[in-house]
C-alpha cells in the first residue's frame, strides 16, 4: 500500500498544515542522543510514502467534524495530528518488518534498511518505530487510542502470521485471502479513519461509517496491490514486484484462476508456482493475464470501494468527505 | 537474563497467587481465534523463563506498599499483576527478536523460534508480543505506565541498535558498553521496579530507591551474563555459551583484557577476534581465564549489586524486601 501519485496531492491541501505538523512530530518523536540511532531513522525518513494512513486520520477527522455540524466544527486539534503519526509509525514499521520477511531489495526505488544493513538493523529499526508509536499514542490524556492502536496492531500481526502460514498452500481459498488481507492491511486503514472521527466527536454511527470506509478502502487498495505485483510495470510501480510469487503468496486472480481456468491451464500455474525457474514471474503473468482473473480480481476492488464510498456519501459535503471520495476511487484506477 | 535456578523459588512465596495470575493473563492475553497464531504462541510458552521481570514488579510492589505503611499495605493490585504480565511480555518479544538478531539455535536447551519456523515467524511472533504487551498495559485506567512502558521499550532498542553499531568494534570502550547493557538490560528492570513501586502508591523518593534497585541489579544480570557466555559451563547455563564472540560483541572482560593484558597477549585475543576459526571461542577463553579480567569483571558487577541493595537497605523490612535483596545478591553468586 505505498504508491500514491502527486496527482492527489491536491486531496490534502485541506489538510496540508496538519500533514506538516505530522512531518515534524514524527522527526521529533524519533530524534536519539545516538548518533547511530538517527542514522538509521534519517534513512528510513528518506523513502518515507505519500502518508496516505495520515491522511484518513486527518481527512476523516475533517470530515467527521464538519458531519457533526457542533460549535466549531471541522477543525482539527492537536490528538489528531499525533495519531496521524502515530499510524504512519506504526505503517513504516511493517514496512522495515516486511522487509526482513520479503527479503526486498527494492522498496520505494530506494535500498531497503535489511540490504543496506542486515536483517539485524531492519528487525530493530522497525521495533524501534513501534516503540515510538506507542510512546506517542500514550501521551495523549486519555487510554482510548492507545487501546485502539494495539488492538489494530495484534490484528494487523495475525493477518502477516496467518499469511506466512499459508505460504505455498495452492488451497488457498478466497475466504482465508480475504481474512488475511483484512487484518494485515485493511484494518489499520479502519482504525485510521475510526480514530480521525472519534477524536473529532462524532457520534458512534458516524464513527461506525468511517470505519466502515476505511475498511472497505484497505480491501480494495490490497486487492489492487496484489494485481500490481502480478502484472504491474515495475517503473510505475516503483517497488519490487512479483514478490509474491517469490514468496509462495497466492493472490486474488491466482486463486480465481486456479479455481476457473481450464485444467491444463490451472495444473501449468501451479507448475510454475511450485518450479525454480528465474523468469516464472513473467510466464505466469503471461498466463493469466488473458484470463477474466485479472478482471475479476478488478472487480472485487471496485465493489469494496463502492462500499467505501456509499458508507461515508450520506455525510454532510465538505472538502475534506470529498477528498476520500477521490481518494477512494482512485485506488482502483491508478495507474498499472 | 535468563537464568534463576529453582532454589530461588522460596523467594516469590510472597507473590506466588500473583505470579500464577501472571500465567493465567498471560495466556489469556495472547489467546487468537486463529489455530496458526495459538499454535506459535504455545510454543513460545513453553521456553518461558523464571519470571524474573515479573518477579520484580510484584515483589517491588509489595516491599514498597510495606514500607508505605498506608490503609492497606503489602497489598498488591490487579495493576500490579498487568504490569507484571507485560513486562514479561515485552522481554519474551525481544528474546524472540535476539533470536533472529544472533541466529542463536539454542535457547534456554529447546529450539529457537527461528530454527524451528524460519526468520519470519520468529519477526511477527515478536512483533505479536510486543503489541499485545501495550495492548494489555493500555488496559489499565491512566497513561502512566503505558507511557513508562513504551519510553523503556524505545531506550531497549537504542540499546540494541547502539550494540549492533558496535559490533566488530575492537575498540569499544567501558562507557559505550555501559550504556549498551544499561539500555537493553537494565532500563526494563529498573522500570519493573519503579512501576511496582509507583502503583503501591509509594512516595516520589521510595519510587526512586526501587528504580535504582533496578537498574543497579540489570547492569550486574548483563555483566554476569557477559562472563558465563564466556566463560560458562553450557550443561549448567542452559543456552548457547560463546554467542557474544560469535557475534562480534565486545564484552568487560575482554574490553579489559584488551586495555591491561601484555601486548602479545592482547594481539593474540585481537587475532582470534578477527579468524573464522571455528574453536576460537574455547581459546579465548583459555586465554583470557588465567588473567585478572574476569575477576574486574566481576568486581564491576559485585558493586553494582551492592549499590542494588543499599537502594532499598533503609526501607522497612518485609519478606518481599528481603526476597529482593536475596534475589540481588544470587545475581554475582549464581552458577557458572
Amino acid at each position: 500500500m505505498n504508491t500514491l501519485t502527486p496527482t492527489l496531492a491536491a486531496l490534502t491541501d485541506c489538510i496540508a498544515p496538519q500533514l506538516a505538523a505530522v512531518d515534524k512530530l514524527f522527526a521529533a518523536e524519533l530524534r536519539s542522543d545516538l548518533d547511530c540511532v538517527n542514522t538509521l531513522v534519517k534513512h528510513v525518513s528518506r523513502f518515507r510514502g505519500k502518508m496516505l494512513r495520515p491522511c484518513l486520520v486527518l481527512l476523516a477527522g475533517k470530515a467527521a467534524a464538519a458531519s457533526e455540524g457542533n460549535g466549531s466544527p471541522a477543525e482539527l486539534t492537536e490528538a489528531h495530528v499525533t495519531i496521524a503519526t502515530v499510524v504512519e509509525m506504526v505503517h513504516m514499521a511493517t514496512l522495515v518488518h516486511d522487509d526482513v520477511l520479503d527479503d526486498a531489495e527494492l522498496r520505494r526505488k530506494g535500498a531497503t534498511i535489511n540490504h543496506l544493513r542486515g536483517n539485524e538493523a531492519a528487525v530493530l529499526l522497525g521495533d524501534f518505530l513501534i516503540s515510538h508509536s506507542y510512546h506517542l499514542c500514550a501521551s495523549l490524556g486519555s487510554q482510548y487510542a492507545s487501546r485502539q492502536i494495539a488492538r489494530t496492531t495484534n490484528i494487523v500481526c495475525e493477518g502477516e502470521l496467518l499469511q506466512i502460514d499459508n505460504r505455498n498452500n495452492l488451497k488457498l481459498t478466497e475466504e482465508v485471502y480475504f481474512e488475511i488481507i483484512k487484518r494485515k492491511t485493511a484494518s489499520l486503514c479502519a482504525a485510521c479513519c475510526r480514530l480521525g472521527a472519534y477524536l473529532s466527536g462524532a457520534s458512534a454511527d458516524v464513527v461506525e461509517r468511517f470505519e466502515t470506509f476505511g475498511l472497505s478502502l484497505g480491501i480494495a487498495f490490497q486487492i489492487q496491490d496484489d494485481i500490481l505485483d502480478l502484472v504491474g510495470d515495475v517503473s510505475t510501480v516503483g517497488k519490487t514486484l512479483g514478490s509474491d510469487i517469490e514468496k509462495g503468496k497466492l493472490t486474488l486472480p491466482m486463486i480465481h484462476f486456479l479455481k476457473t481456468a481450464p485444467r491444463e491451464h490451472g495444473q501449468l500455474l501451479v507448475s510454475l508456482l511450485e518450479s525454480r525457474e528465474p523468469d516464472k514471474g513473467e510466464k505466469i503473468r503471461n498466463l493469466i493475464l488473458p484470463s477474466a482473473s485479472i478482471d475479476y480480481a478488478r472487480d472485487a476492488a471496485r465493489r469494496h470501494i463502492d462500499r467505501a464510498r456509499s458508507a461515508i456519501a450520506d455525510l454532510p459535503a465538505s472538502e475534506a468527505r470529498k477528498s476520500l471520495d477521490t481518494m477512494a476511487e482512485f485506488v482502483v484506477t491508478r495507474p498499472m
